[in-house]
């Protein structure tokens, strides 16, 4: 694999991304699906990946694929067994079963905590390309999306994290709950986001109450949607940063995600007085495949 | 109306239900179905109750039908504006618009709150009721279900009154969400419900982090579907009545709903110190119904 292009991709339960890269690392090409994790049997991945990947492959040669992300999960491509905190975020590869002879497939471990009980696929992997990158990091890493995760690192180990849905429950309770008639699906407002933000950090236990209001404005004073979305979103976000507020205060934080969902996490926390520093996400995947894949 | 029978009917988002009534208020024959207000256009509504009530209707005369519920939604039968508060919970009936001359139908309308906004659309028909029977309740009325309310009552009157998703959001957590794999459609343990209600009171803002533990606890200890299933409806009545401390602590409290309901609600309410007494929902709609159709 040292002197090769190679394959790195992140398989999710909604979506599989896959990038070309040289052995020097650089993203030589990328390509999406969303033949995600969940709409797959066992024996229909290597075909879903060989597919994206096609236009990759030359001649006869063999080309290694390193992945990460739910694929490893028992429901998954195969299982790749948690490795358990506190641990390092690079666990050993298992070795995916192919048909083929043109792929060589190898998954990540996720990492698992006893208690309280949690488990993270793919999150391990960008703190470990933030390790790669800087391998004296000490601090609180924050990876906000569908789950986001809390993670506290030191001495190149994941010591402890937690888990929330906050994501999740954003997009549910606007698109399948009562809201769904006052949330639109764009639009946005910085300055009713923060002021949610505070409301929902400074009073959590309130905030089922606060959600229905946002149906009752919609009815009683005609509520903007984008306002109600840019609100659900604030609420939410500030009950995670009261119940993370161990993690982020008075700590290093560093930010890994895609941009806008990173954007509305650094200021809801620098509204709260944390100043985060933002990493690009998917390229700390990528360096954390890398080094997952070089790492023997 | 006074000296012939007459219908209640209940008609909700999913649901409606009517009663064929005596003079004297006897439940005479009840019906069910699941022509819910949502699944209705606005010329719709006449022709769905009069089938479901279609049994009932003796010769030519007309009869009178009194409901409530979002029947009397903006985008329900016919909009039967909001009463606002303080306010009796008794409103003006609103007469909806019919083709045929066998039922005569009327709306009670919802209570709206301008600050902070909120609305409800049934329950005030349940709290009615409750001063039909009671004139003199002074207290707090909690009426459990899908929005689940806390209602302020003194002097024949709502004061305020404050709305939880709650509800909904089990719905949502245990059916759409990665929760959907570790929470059982059945089951139940009073337990693990009462254990799970005191954490969700003691620490509200760790809900989105406690609800994903769940998910966490069945891939790692192979936590029982009932056993999840008890917990979640724990952890997010115990945020509710962290929120609600206000309504409940130190006051006279009823409880109004369905039966299985309102023993989660009561058996959480009492271990957190709160004594209720549980009242019949269904026959305090019906007092409430009979109340609206009299009152003049």
């Amino acid at each position: 694999m040292s002197e090769s292009n190679w394959i790195a991709f992140d398989w999710g339960t909604s979506c599989l991304r896959a990038w070309l890269m040289s052995a020097s690392n650089e993203v030589l090409k990328s390509a999406e699906s969303d033949q995600g994790m969940s709409k797959l049997k066992r024996d229909e991945f290597e075909s879903a990946l060989q597919s994206l990947v096609q236009p990759w492959l030359s001649g006869g040669a063999q080309m290694t694929a390193v992945g990460c992300g739910m694929v490893g999960a028992r429901q998954g491509w195969v299982e790749a067994p948690y490795v358990e905190t506190p641990c390092a975020p690079l666990g050993t590869l298992t070795p995916a079963p192919v048909r083929g002879n043109v792929l060589k497939v190898l998954i990540a471990p996720g990492v698992m905590q006893r208690s309280p009980a949690d488990v993270m696929r793919g999150e391990e992997t960008q703190v470990a390309g933030l390790l790669a990158q800087r391998p004296d990091f000490e601090g609180v890493v924050c990876l906000p999306g569908t789950h986001s995760k809390w993670v506290r690192v030191s001495g190149g180990k994941i010591l402890s994290f937690q888990t929330f849905l906050t994501g999740e429950l954003f997009t549910l309770l606007a698109e399948q709950s009562v809201l769904r008639f006052s949330v639109s699906r764009e639009g946005w407002d910085d300055g009713a986001f923060l002021e949610a933000v505070g409301v929902g950090y400074r009073e959590p236990a309130s905030i089922f109450s606060r959600v229905f209001s946002l149906r009752a404005e919609t009815l009683l004073e005609g509520l903007d949607g984008s306002l109600a979305r840019a609100k659900l979103s604030g609420y939410l976000l500030g009950v995670e940063l009261a119940a993370s507020e161990g993690y982020w205060q008075g700590n290093n934080v560093a930010l890994l995600g895609s941009e806008k969902i990173s954007v509305a996490y650094a200021t809801g926390l620098g509204a709260q007085g944390c100043d985060v520093e933002v990493l690009d996400g998917e390229a700390l995947t990528l360096a954390g495949l890398h080094a997952a894949g070089f790492q023997h």
